[in-house]
Parts: C-alpha cells; sequence; structure tokens
C-alpha cells in the first residue's frame, strides 16, 4: 500500500491526500510534525535529503517527495491529467506558479500566523508577502473568469494543487472578498465526490 | 518560428535558451528588459498576466509562461524526458525543488547583488538565504556524488533547469569549492552538444 508522510495542517501534504481520496485510493498515513522538527532527523533526512513533507513511499520502498510531482506521478493516467501535449504543459504551468508565485506568500504568511509567530525578520518582509499574495490570487481570478477550472474542461491537478492554499488564505488573512470567480471554483472543487477537508487524512 | 520573449541574464530565460540550442530549434527571440518593467506593460500583461519572462510564443501565437513547463514542453518526446513514469516524477521533483529552494535562494541572491542592491529589508532575510542556498547547494551534492545526471543515465530537463542558476551562483557569492561533485556535473553540462554561455541567445 502507498505510504504517505505528512503532516495535516500542511496544504502541499493536503494536496497529495485530497488526490488519493478523489481517486479512491487507499494508502497509509504517517504523521511528521514539522514543528518539532521530526523530518529534520537522521532517519527522516535518509528517506528525503531535503527534510520536507509530504513524502510519498511506493509499494516497492521508493521515496517520492515534492508535493506537485507526487501529484504528477498518480495523475499519470487518470482524468486529472490532460491528455494533450499543451494541456500538461499549461497545467505544469499553473503547479510552478503555484510554488513559485503563491505558496511562498500564502502559505508561508498563514504559517507565520498559526505557528511561527512575526519576528522582526518577518515583520519587514510581511508587506511584499501581502503584496504578492494578493497579485497571485489576482492572476488567478483572471484565469478563472468565464471557466471552471484552470486547464481545459474537467478538474486536473493544477486545480487541486493551487486549491490547498487558496481555501485556507484567509487563516492567512488574506480577503477573498473582491475574487467571485476564484471563489466559485473553490466551491465547485469541494462538491468534488470523495472531497475531504484539510484537517482529516 | 517559435518565439522567446527573455532578459539575458536570466537564469530562469537561459533554462529554455539552452535547451532549444542543445535540440537543435531555431527560435526568435524578443528581449524584455525586467529592470527596465518591460514585462509589466498592458501589452506584455496580455500575453502573461503574471509579468514575467521566460514566455514562449508557440507556432499558433499560444503562450506559455513558466519556465519549468516551457522546458517539459519542448522536452516531450526527446531524450531530454524519461520514459518510465516514475522516471518522469522524479524529473519534476528536481524540478520544483529547482523552483521552490534553489531559486528563491541562489538566484535571488545574485540578482541583488547585480542589480537591485541590498536595501535594509533585503539585508534582513540575507542570512536566511545564503543559510538555504548552502542547503539547497548539498541536496544535490548528495544526489550527484557517484552519479552524472540528476535522473537516470542521461541529460535530462531537471539538468538543465538546475544548471541554469547554479553555474552561476558565485556571482550571488556562493562558493562551490566545497561541493566537487556538483562542480563535475557542471562541467558535463557545459560539455554538451550545441551549448551556449547565459550571455549568448
Amino acid at each position: 500500500m502507498l505510504r504517505l508522510y505528512d503532516y495535516l495542517p500542511s496544504g502541499n501534504g493536503y494536496k497529495v491526500r485530497l488526490l488519493l481520496r478523489l481517486l479512491g485510493r487507499p494508502f497509509e498515513l504517517v504523521e511528521k510534525d514539522i514543528v518539532k522538527g521530526e523530518t529534520r532527523t537522521p532517519d527522516y533526512l535518509a528517506k528525503n535529503a531535503n527534510g520536507r513533507i509530504p513524502l510519498l513511499e511506493l509499494e516497492d520502498g521508493t521515496f517520492l517527495p515534492e508535493s506537485n510531482a507526487i501529484l504528477f506521478y498518480l495523475a499519470e493516467g487518470t482524468p486529472f491529467m490532460p491528455e494533450d501535449r499543451l494541456g500538461r504543459a499549461r497545467m505544469l504551468q499553473w503547479m510552478f506558479f503555484e510554488q513559485y508565485s503563491h505558496e511562498p506568500n500564502i502559505a508561508v504568511v498563514r504559517f507565520w500566523m498559526e505557528h511561527g509567530g512575526l519576528t522582526p525578520e518577518r515583520e519587514a518582509v510581511l508587506p511584499a508577502k501581502r503584496a504578492g499574495g494578493y497579485a497571485a490570487l489576482g492572476v488567478m481570478e483572471g484565469r478563472l473568469r468565464g471557466r471552471d477550472w484552470l486547464v481545459g474542461d474537467g478538474i486536473t491537478i493544477a486545480d487541486i494543487a493551487l486549491y490547498a492554499y487558496t481555501h485556507v488564505a484567509h487563516e492567512g488573512g488574506f480577503d477573498l472578498g473582491d475574487y467571485p470567480a476564484l471563489r466559485a471554483w473553490l466551491d465547485r472543487v469541494a462538491a468534488q465526490p470523495g472531497y475531504v477537508p484539510i484537517t482529516q487524512a
């Protein structure tokens, strides 16, 4: 059976959990508390040298890190990945956008507010992260105006990747009031058969 | 013909230029100076709402942004992409690592040193970025010890993606002296037929 090393509040981990549930694939969850440093132990670093969750362990003992690479692995051959070349590239475009322009602003601010507290160093970069987060939400709003999904006619792993931290953006102080297309898209994801909330495995 | 909107000093742009040269694919270069704001004009934002280079314009006028998504699009069906499912996921693992753990530290510090100057806000986060950059280089060094390439037996777009900013890391003050496997790998990339330096289109 697939084994997922994960931390439940993590949106990066939730992406993988959500896709597994939508696919109806059973998995074993191994919780690792990143706040307590459980992903920086020698034992864990031997599994993932980059010391992060999520980490997927395949049936044969192979370890695969990086949430969006795990999504890609699990989605190949399923309806969650477009069948055409440009569609796959477009899907990856949004997934790289997620890791570069969205997560470092929206997820990081949420984590600071929920766990780390705002140190003076973090206070100094907070306005830039707030602006960067809203810019990313604005790009998504523009894309979703008049569309149901980010790529093509159905839900793909690009939607799952971006849903994870967008639907909890308010926990980092982001107000989605001015993003109606984005809020309607959040509702569409949450209505998928098999959907589970982020607090649940 | 393919058209590439790019800024020559950019490693993200260089990834695409380098792959196109290694593939022997002709393209037209349209230079955009990001320091002068040329990617934030209304005309450019209509092409890429996220306002960044590189941006690939396909023969039919379709625009594709995000350097690593462009690499994936161009590499499908070529030897630069593994043929097996796990190999493709592993390749993407390193490409997401590049955009999340490598570029925001190594490329951003280089950009500050070359262009933006070090403002007080940037000075405050410089030690964290320096540590994050060396941590990423350490993860790569560990992976490349005893291997020629990041994934499988030949060069893939994971190598190209990570080569781009690693080979100019010294311009951001990173010392690669303690990373012998990484330096040997840089030499292997530079020895590929068709190789062009970052300063060249």
